[in-house]
């Protein structure tokens, strides 16, 4: 192989702020339940197992590669598989999501959290270097969910709209949010050289729920972890950091140590390039698009494709994951249409 | 009484752009699940009832004006109750949200929705007249959801997170849309000037959802069908409009013809009033706080004070709605340290 790891890949080029020909493009949640391939091979099986298999976790990894030639796959994987991996009583219930069997609430329970080694995650440690070898020239995106959304895990017990209890927690326990958030971080960190040990050509930090917040507490109780894990990376491979209704916060999690800011469908990549820097941008299209008829699906990717010109480097993306209704040949279209620009 | 209606009470001259000695204040949702005395006057008693019984409306609306001594009753209600008094088959269902039995898709479906006159809704007459007599100089504010939010319930069967059938059907079907939404305007406007009629001294239109869109599809399929509501009643009472999420909407929501535009709590006030111009603000306090201990809430609390001199009225509120497990006192507190200053 030319390019074992993706190195000279559109993908990390954009992600270095390099204008490419074209941008590269891959979708958030490009493996996953759109797909009937993805379907038949999780039947019966729950996605923690799923994603603590290597065989598995390679062979859903690489199904939108190959039916829609993107230009990276990205780890299936799920943000709270190192929680699990460390012994954190949690499963993931479908039509639910994460639900945690003993929400945190107290010093005691953060303290019983240990640190990730590379041997509670094996798998990961193969499916990447399996991936790696599969997928020859095309870049393998790692992935792991930021402090914060597994915190909000954490202490709700499960996904929450409001993040009440977190808050609470956030704004009446400083020091007690400070040693979790620490400890996730680490934990964060750990997961994440092990993907990189392993070969992933980039990373993408999913901070999915970043967006309840204010800018203020954003900056005070959340920037300093996303950013130790982020800053203790720098030397290693691109670093996507993504959340959804982040308006307000995508400057400050370009600050955290990004390369590269994911933006949602409600900021334009030109106008967020303004509130980023001079960062590399991904994303924007919106989800519920791929459900819409092609020439208004066209024209959105138009616009897009327009709009990141404006920064210094752009991947092309969905503002948010692929939606399960989504039909995969909207996205096979997507990808064709980019890349025959 | 001196003053009927309200007319010269602080709310409403905040609303109208004066910088008043102190902001009113009054809490989004202030009457509902986190009030003892809600809970028993609605035991056993189905929302879509409670809604349509003037006794029971008057009764929950007074509520937290007599436990709180807020500066305004907001009509109780709920977005759907116009809906339910054309003939759309719908329900409150606990737990869940309004759910609608045969989801909008074509157009005999739209043509079907018939127009509202007062006499689909006797009660909310009644009852806005009970209460201006009740609340003497306190003012009450008129109750209706925007066209928009109205229609994702329709479209989607029942509340939604990501909106997909309805951004499909914006998009790919905008004639149909278009339709639609005129008509849920026309309903709307219907239905609040039935509470003008009967005396309430300013309205919100809450757009709950609006913050789902982008600034250019806002603009585009929303912002007039709302601007029709807004606009024909520019010559009666302040018109506030509302919605969750919407940073990037701001000064369109002020543009479709509020006299008041509503801030969640991402925004700050400052920041917000930069981006609506001359109107006045309300909200901003994150509805989460009231579970975070009084110091943190007293800090907010000054913090919102002093943000919200920037604009030229300021109406302090939350940021979204009380949530149910809210301790009331932390409400009455609140009330009584604005009104200390």
């Amino acid at each position: 192989m030319a390019d074992p790891g993706g190195a000279e890949s559109l993908l990390v080029r954009a992600a270095r702020g390099e204008r490419t020909p074209r941008p590269p493009v891959w979708f958030m949640r490009q493996a996953g339940r759109s797909l009937p391939e993805y379907r038949a091979v999780r039947a019966g099986i729950g996605m923690l197992e799923s994603c603590a298999r290597a065989d598995l976790v390679t062979e859903i990894t690489l199904q939108p590669v190959r039916r829609h030639g993107v230009d990276a796959a990205i780890l299936f994987s799920d943000i709270v598989v190192p929680l699990k991996a460390v012994g954190v009583d949690l499963d993931i219930k479908p039509g639910v999501g994460p639900v945690v069997a003993e929400p945190i609430r107290t010093a005691a329970q953060v303290e019983a959290i240990r640190p990730l080694t590379p041997d509670d995650v094996p798998y990961v440690d193969q499916a990447v270097r399996a991936l790696v070898r599969e997928l020859g020239g095309t870049p393998l995106i790692g992935f792991a969910g930021a402090p914060f959304t597994l915190a909000s895990y954490l202490i709700e017990g499960g996904p929450s709209r409001e993040h009440a209890r977190t808050k609470a927690l956030m704004h009446g326990e400083p020091r007690l949010w400070s040693a979790l958030l620490s400890r996730l971080a680490e934990i964060t960190l750990a997961f994440l050289r092990v993907q990189i040990g392993a070969g992933v050509s980039a990373i993408q930090l999913f901070d999915s729920w970043a967006g309840a917040l204010s800018a203020a507490d954003y900056r005070t109780h959340v920037l300093p972890h996303s950013a130790a894990v982020l800053g203790a990376l720098a030397d290693t491979v691109p670093r996507i950091h993504f959340g959804v209704g982040t308006g307000e916060l995508l400057g400050l999690m370009g600050e955290a140590g990004a390369d590269v800011v994911g933006v949602d469908w409600r900021v334009p990549l030109d106008e967020a390039t303004r509130r980023i820097g001079p960062r590399a941008v991904q994303g924007n299209l919106d989800p519920a698009l791929l459900l819409a008829d092609w020439p208004v699906l066209e024209r959105e990717v138009r616009r897009i494709l327009a709009e990141g010109r404006a920064a210094p480097g752009h991947i092309f993306n969905l503002g948010h994951g692929v939606l399960p209704d989504t039909d995969p040949d909207a996205i096979t279209r997507v990808v064709e249409f980019v890349h025959s620009l």
